[in-house]
């Protein structure tokens, strides 16, 4: 198991964290998704080694934008 | 056809909108909404006299409180 942290800009609301969490669940080995708006921190936890384009990609389907932490 | 204005705490983003949107369209009467996260109004448009407890009660449905403005 690996968690890959993320740091996503614009989420402002338990909405938003939804909006992420649906669309990063779908990146292939998702296991595990912690989403905090407060912060902006996403972490993804995955059996494997986590696509990070595939991550990143799914983060900007959702309407916000991410760089890896 | 008649616009009631209602002003809205806690809403942050489209999101937001959306989830007041979809609670308040299912209200008797209601024709059209707009609403904004920016300035927290709410506009319903309804043909005839609107029920103002039934628009409340699907704002805070959504996750939000809101006065007759």
């Amino acid at each position: 198991m690996t968690t890959t942290t993320y740091q996503v800009t614009g989420m402002t609301c338990g909405h938003c964290e939804g909006a992420i969490t649906r669309e990063v669940s779908q990146v292939a080995g998702v296991q595990r998704i912690d989403v905090s708006a407060a912060t902006g921190r996403l972490a993804v936890t995955s059996a494997g080694e986590l696509d990070d384009a595939a991550v990143l990609a799914a983060v900007e389907e959702a309407g916000y934008s991410g760089v890896r932490a």
